[in-house]
């Protein structure tokens, strides 16, 4: 393989005010090329394999949120734009790196980067096992349902949960990990899934949500109602807006969310969440718990060696509904990653480079 | 005394919509006139002294909180409004209370009410110290700053903190426990009060905080921001909308929200608390935890001794800024309660019965 001396990336043009500009005059993103410099002791050159795609990157070039209140710094203009995702090292100045091995970090949308040896993490995944799923279930999605579930929500055997993109990269995992490793409830039947389509719906049924609702159907608030008779301890909010403030008033008393975000307003930076029940926090003692995992790193490998166990113990299932990965061009690759906000992917929503 | 027979009252006649309706053809209270039964072993006829006036009692005649979804039962119409007050004991048929005890229980509008004599509490105050105060500060709304601030917050004298509807009846209280019980940051002055006018603000200093802000002045958004340099750990929220909104963005990291009321959409079942920036929330993993103080009310005698022990060391003024106590026709009731809503109080506000 000979060594390439540059690379294409996607750049940020100008942050959206709403949905991102995919085509026109002006774009939200622009494809460009750079040269790539030489490797300094201690780095690898990567080949883009796979990119994560998340919701959380439109936060990262919102005009809303102000500069300090991220968790990370935001993404600029003209810088590249940031995702996870796994390389393969191609070349490679590092100690114990060698090229052919498979590695994820923070890429970005480009299809070669020099990265420092000792940032990235060597995937070595067990047999069967398809490496994508270190992006997903094993990475940092399936770890945020697990965060957001034992650390953060604290949710015990006692709780009834209901979680909202269940169909996600996220939701998937936490459907999984409530219903067959914390067992919420299995006298009263209580894993609530929500999702955007019907087929979504018996998809997380499948996956051990004992229902799951689609917010689309015009009974839906019935749906809930009923699905969610004597009130449920624990809501695992992946979507905020109206379906956080419905959910307000199907909580008992001191029942907690666990908020890891907030997709149905991340396109829509001035229209804000409206809680008319927000009153429903105080009378009913709820309590409302942001969180981000990357507050919990520590606790990373200790959970994927878990999510590995509960997949070869039949407990994870890593089908169908686990992931969605799209065979991409690179010009291509900001039209995958907006496939996230028309509800395109069931699962991790990955781009595959064929290109 | 001559023991009477029939008692006035105020009755719920419509929920509001909107604003209480005081006047007119339609409004949300009547007076009337009921016998009074004759009193059963145990119980105690009480003449009513004064009513506590709370921002809660809105809630309980709303429209828009759904059955079972309140702390107490609501108030239905034709019911007579519920409130808390000192009444003096007239006649009695319980083996310890006596003509001329002074006690608190929840009485309601109406001049004369029949109670369980286990049902309430006697009230003896130290010299000096005036009964109402027994409504206010050494009451369930001093009762309530106490518990948001210690049990729900948890604050230490390594918070910063804010705290909005200062100079109301729990407001007052809160920013004196933070200031001079636990010394909030200290070497940062960094007791933040928000009230709703330049003469209250300045009581509210006089109180203990650092700074008072009028949040109806043009530049209080900038006061705030600027106040908040460097940001805030806790927020004790008293009137939720707006400002809870705008202090998503002013809290630190891991901040924390006391939600102790809402009173800004309390007359607005209608009007939701817009969260333009909800996602901070997620982004800062901000903790929005609804509290009701009756949760905690085995903690309530302890708490009561330590503000009458801050009180003797002057650590707890309760002067002018703890109470507006307003001498009121049994006729003018709703109407002295209306002003709970208007901004007409300084710490509580209390009726006392003139006729």
């Amino acid at each position: 393989m000979s060594i390439p001396t540059s690379a294409r990336q996607w750049t940020l043009r100008e942050k959206p005010h709403a949905d991102p500009v995919l085509e026109g005059a002006n774009p939200t993103f622009t494809q460009g090329t750079a040269s790539i410099p030489e490797l300094q002791d201690g780095q690898v050159l990567l080949k883009t394999l796979y990119l994560s795609n998340d919701p959380a990157q439109r936060t990262w070039i919102s005009r809303a949120v102000q500069p300090g209140r991220l968790y990370v710094p935001p993404v600029e203009t003209g810088e590249v734009m940031r995702a996870g995702g796994i390389g393969q090292v191609v070349n490679s100045r590092h100690s114990t790196l060698k090229p052919g091995d498979l590695v994820t970090t923070t890429i970005g949308w480009t299809d070669y980067s020099v990265h420092d040896g000792d940032s990235v993490s060597v995937i070595d995944p067990p047999a069967g096992l398809a490496v994508t799923h270190f992006l997903g279930a094993l990475g940092l999605a399936g770890f945020t349902a697990w965060y957001g579930l034992y650390e953060v929500a604290k949710v015990t055997s006692k709780d009834a949960i209901v979680i909202s993109g269940a169909a996600g990269a996220v939701g998937n995992v936490a459907v999984q990990i409530a219903k067959k490793l914390i067992g919420c409830r299995k006298d009263f039947k209580k894993v609530i899934g929500i999702a955007g389509t019907d087929d979504k719906c018996r998809g997380v049924e499948v996956l051990g949500a004992d229902v799951c609702l689609n917010y689309k159907s015009p009974s839906f608030k019935e749906d809930l109602t009923k699905a969610t008779d004597g009130f449920v301890e624990v809501y695992f909010d992946n979507v905020g807006g109206e379906i956080l403030d419905f959910m307000l008033t199907r909580l008992a008393r001191h029942g907690r969310v666990a908020a890891c975000g907030a997709i149905s307003n991340y396109n829509r930076d001035s229209d804000p969440t409206a809680l008319k029940n927000y009153f429903e926090v105080v009378s009913m003692r709820l309590q409302i718990l942001g969180f981000i995992v990357i507050d919990g790193l520590h606790l990373l490998s200790g959970a994927r060696a878990a999510l590995v166990e509960a997949w070869q113990n039949g407990k994870l299932l890593l089908g169908e509904q686990a992931e969605t990965v799209v065979d991409t061009n690179f010009s291509d690759i900001p039209r995958t990653w907006s496939m996230l906000y028309s509800g395109g992917n069931t699962g991790k929503l990955i781009t595959k480079l064929k290109d």
